[in-house]
């Protein structure tokens, strides 16, 4: 390959680092890949850091030496977030969402790539220096907030399921008790998760807590340390939830079925 | 905002390109944005491209003129797109995976943030000028493939659930046939989808096309044009499916439960 120019480098690298977050890429590598000297690729990639740590996008993390490498590491300036939180409460904010039974309609919402986009680089900012190797989610709505948040932490996603399958093998089951008062039970390949692994739990709604729970003791079974509880949306109430120390995105602080109100407001995530 | 050097202007381009595909962004917001000339846009944008084209990722497409804007469309070469399903391949062809019943173990690789990334990428590349408005898949394991698709084609992502959820509001609702000779229920939220809009079907697995078909006939209560249907992984055996024109990115070409034998082609993706 022939040596390439400064600005086809950047276009290379920024391109490179923003697809691989979180992982360690060897300088060494990439200087042969780009044709190019280390020192030019140094002086690079403080451009790269000082462009995106100026936008709020996250840093670039080197580590000097000759087994020298740079690490994307994916963030998210305090204003955007909230800004970000401020546009999904006012899209979530109205009655029109409110079901039979009092849940709140948010699919639609949760369908939406920048949304899920978003609040995948939220989770993955907070929770960078938890040394999860797994993103964790059960069935249905939260998996696509799992993806997004495993894509930015670069570790692999597994989906917990309601009931057990014969496309997932043996599995492990456990009981609980839902948010509605029934029991329900929650199935997990044996093959997903190797033992001593560490996790963190992602679920798009919490309102006591009984799920992300159960989640948590079928962790247990595996021998795997759950490292963080991640929500797109936790209730107010109850207040005391059945897991402490959640991160939620949002808290929906009032759902009236009557005067049908709707208020959203920041989570857990800024206190 | 000062004005930013070249090498500055291109980080933050290609950042801003490559985390909205497929979206027109307008040549004088971003000159606006990074406080500089259009003409020197233009030429960062034109270094850009040709980066991306030479390394196989997808393009720029420009549109001239006041209301000039820049979108970039996903891509991937063919050498690398073959790479990838040899991968996955290689993978999945292992005696080990064989679960009782004649299944193929593979969430997996379905929780790879990588291959979902590829997958996507390769999805939406196919697609890309079939005009879909959304990408819709039936819960679980199809999953994450739609979400990377939905990313790369830049529309919302549409989740049919296998049975009627009290969080989904009022539904419309078809039974089939599966594979396995039983009756099952789809059912989507009449909220998600709006009517005369246009749809890529997304799911990890083919047989005989029968989940595809009622995906279709689903769509067709909606009065909703199915597009396209893109499937990770088919079956050659049956070789008529209920669906034509699906696109698969391998093919499960011999899986013996005796011997333990599992034989992954390329899908007719690469036809």
């Amino acid at each position: 390959m022939s040596k390439m120019r400064r600005s086809e480098r950047i276009v290379r690298l920024t391109q490179i680092l923003l697809e691989h977050p979180h992982r360690v890429l060897s300088l060494t590598e990439m200087a042969e890949k780009l044709a190019s000297a280390k020192s030019s690729l140094s002086e690079d990639l403080a451009i790269i850091r000082d462009v995106m740590e100026a936008e709020g996008l996250g840093t670039l993390e080197t580590q000097a030496g000759a087994a020298g490498g740079v690490r994307y590491v994916p963030g998210l300036r305090a204003d955007l977030a909230e800004q970000f939180v401020q546009q999904v409460a006012q899209r979530l904010c109205s009655g029109d969402r409110i079901l039979p039974g009092g849940f709140l309609y948010m699919s639609d919402v949760l369908g939406q790539t920048d949304v899920l986009d978003t609040a995948g680089k939220m989770f993955a900012s907070r929770f960078r220096e938890a040394g999860a190797e797994f993103v964790v989610t059960v069935e249905t709505k939260g998996i696509p907030l799992a993806v997004a948040t495993a894509k930015y932490l670069n570790v692999p996603m597994v989906i917990v399921r309601r009931d057990h399958k014969v496309t997932e093998g043996s599995s492990v089951s456990v009981n609980y008790v839902s948010g509605s008062r029934r029991i329900q039970t929650m199935s997990l390949s044996r093959r997903s998760l190797p033992e001593r692994t560490k996790v963190l739990i992602i679920d798009d709604f919490m309102k006591a807590g009984g799920t992300a729970k159960a989640l948590a003791d079928l962790m247990r079974e595996f021998q795997v340390e759950v490292v963080g509880v991640g929500v797109f949306i936790s209730t107010i109430d109850p207040l005391d939830k059945m897991i402490d120390n959640y991160v939620s995105l949002a808290t929906l602080s009032e759902m009236n079925e009557a005067t049908r109100e709707v208020a959203i407001t920041p989570g857990t995530y800024f206190a």
